[in-house]
């Protein structure tokens, strides 16, 4: 068992009143228990919250007449069984749960259809558990982590070719190569104590033996100490924060510790 | 109430045994009642339904050994209410389901982010379903219907600049513009009486007024008389036939008639 | 006829010695006469000049070896006769020089097939200079002049979507729907007293009425007014420095007077 | 010395008059003697010749009523040296000729800056002929040659993904690896006796040891045995046949023989 603190601190200011969709707080899910979850916004109307994606994790919607400033402390125990990755068999497509079929699809970021040929010549002898961490250890061998090297427009397609990006890239790259070997995958975006620099994170997570199962491309964090926010089929559904007017970043700090 | 006699033939052959994912039975959903609903696929294994996108419609797992061949026959009556689109508001969004959330957000075939300046320039003035049908009213008189002209990576910025395509590009466009509008849109998959040539149709929909409401901006069909099969973000979920190998048209066709 | 100052001056550091490609000498050519031209870069290896495209100016082959630093000091008198756009036929295809056909066609930035539903709706019932003028103030009327707003791989279907941008993005606009509708359209890097910021400027060429004849869709310049530095296919062949290994900017600027 | 006999038909449909443009006979070009050259196109006025790209070949213009009906046969005795690819240097940057330059750059179909990291991974060791003929003999063994897998908006990074394709795609993929390796490349359109099925066929050119050297990356074909026809920077400045209306094919043979 690993116990997270976690703590947040967002600084923006709006040039005009806005709403905001917020999702930062770790969920309430399989894996995890929230010793202590504090979330404050002064100023800020907090006006409805909604789950999120798969019903993992919930978004909230706030009224921002000007600025947004929030604090989000959390406690956490991640007391998740991390099977070894290798031994998981893939799931027969027909045992798969309704809500694991679309994540078989091409989506945004992913275009896991282009990545067919790369897949089936690469990874074509492997399956399963085997063939996803190959696909892992490829991806961290041939990639570089470079803050900056990418933008919010970056999809899989364009990373595959430059071989540079952050977590969010390096996750849709491995979710397209999983999908494009017809295994279920989504994004994640978690907290860890791992990352350097210090920041929200994103990993990989596929559908084997019955149930999902996290894996970091970035090679940085351990699934096991992973405390989980919220999935999606990529970067798109777990912004941590999607304004509906412009506004202005001014400080943003993530930090996260064990014990 | 219309009530609508469905019959659909496929007829594919298969290189070797595969997975099919089929989609084609019109859903036990709110405004339609199945008369009666019959679907017959003799020679291939029916592995498994499952729910599909929103719990809408059913998804159905098949076996394919080497030929799939199926025959649907429908009897549906609508009863659907269609109030005037003119008339309904924007529902705030922080009193959005949160299923509807994702359907304000970008997705694979309609990349609403790259249409703000546009739907601002020539919709800003409007608001919620009178905004709606003035896009509906746009795209049907600045797009001509052309079977071919588009193929199954066609997004809506490609149909937005050659102005041509078929039912899911006008779609695609029309539910780009209302998310880049901050309105929630989704795909619907439908049966219609009113199509020409037959075929499968697909429509948006939008959020207005605390439900969903369909609109078909090729101008085709009234929503009152259109038999739901499924929904999702784009095309990409609501695909009749999706198969993991590589399969080969044989024969198609989609009848609907009223009464 | 008008007399420009400029003075350029660029300071980089190179983190491993490269060749450079520096294009931002005005170029001997028709409607202008260089008083003075000076061009200086200690501490550079002036390698080779050859003629750049359309023999129209030059570029320079430098070595750089761990710092580029360069002062371009120019005196030109433009005597350019700049009729009137409105007047201007088109030149029959089979009339056009050899060089100019290829300025038909679509080049990276300038993907115009894709813009002929656009051009034949908007612009069908015009011809010629006409058509080009109403394209120009279309360009002008619709578009907002926002520095930052693209960057070095937008080409003109993000600009024609987001409608905003800065002179390279104009030019890529209507360069593309000057060819959409047939008609030869070029880049042009060129310096102008009247663009505030003041920068390097680019501008649009059509070939009408046996001739080229630049067109600024910002508005900003008067092409009577401008010196030429070089043309191109788009903003591929106009870049005023290209580094064959990672540079870094520390300064530049571009000053142009009149008088 | 090879001698080849070319004979190609084409036919097809105009709805209107439209302008073409024609590019179909082999150059009076170094390594190559035309022995006859006979175009024919019966009921199509033929309106002027221009020089085509760099001036290697020549295009013509057409004026076409309503059909377009045209018969080219011709006699080529190929006498062009082929040095082996290996032991061929890079030319220093600053020694091309003004006219290579351009060739260094990304075009439309051959976006070459998004492959600098594939080759620095996979050929960054190698230099000159060796890297190219390592990058050919890459793209011969990892791709098939299918004709129907790809399109005329298919470029360098679609192929490279779908590992599929036909001359046009090998050439691009080859094209955009050398450019993206700073070495010089373009498109030639070619006659070869070698091509199965027989049609027109593309290859790749690089500048090495100061002076183009064809490559063909489908290995289908022996550079000392071809034709060419003309130059470009990809498939865009080499087309066969562009219409300034839609036209239909009827009918269209190549055959190319030896002897």
């Amino acid at each position: 068992m690993t116990t997270l603190n976690v703590e947040v601190r967002l600084d923006y200011d709006a040039v005009e009143p806005t709403a905001l969709l917020l999702q930062i707080e770790a969920a309430e899910t399989e894996g995890q228990r929230m010793v202590s979850n504090e979330l404050s916004a002064p100023g800020t109307d907090e006006m409805r919250r909604v789950p999120a994606e798969d019903g993992i994790g919930e978004r909230l919607w706030l009224h921002c007449e000007d600025a947004f400033r929030c604090t989000y402390r959390a406690r956490i125990e991640v007391t998740r069984d991390v099977p070894p990755l290798e031994g998981l068999a893939e799931t027969p497509l027909h045992a798969l749960p309704g809500e694991a079929v679309h994540y078989l699809l091409p989506s945004r970021f992913c275009p896991s259809g282009r990545f067919e040929a790369f897949v089936e010549d690469r990874f074509g002898a492997l399956s399963g558990g085997a063939k996803i961490a190959a696909m892992r250890d490829w991806v961290e061998a041939s990639f570089s982590y470079v803050p900056g090297a990418s933008n919010a427009d970056t999809d899989a397609v364009d990373t595959f070719l430059s071989r540079r990006g952050i977590c969010r890239d390096y996750a849709h790259v491995l979710v397209s190569l999983a999908r494009a070997a017809t295994i279920p995958a989504r994004m994640v975006a978690v907290y860890s104590a791992a990352v350097t620099p210090p920041d929200f994170h994103a990993v990989a997570e596929v559908y084997l033996g019955g149930a999902w199962h996290m894996v970091d491309p970035t090679g940085m964090s351990d699934p096991a100490e992973l405390a989980v926010i919220g999935v999606g089929r990529d970067a798109t559904d777990i912004a941590f924060l999607t304004s509906f007017a412009p506004i202005a970043l001014k400080y943003q700090s993530v930090a996260v510790s064990r014990g």
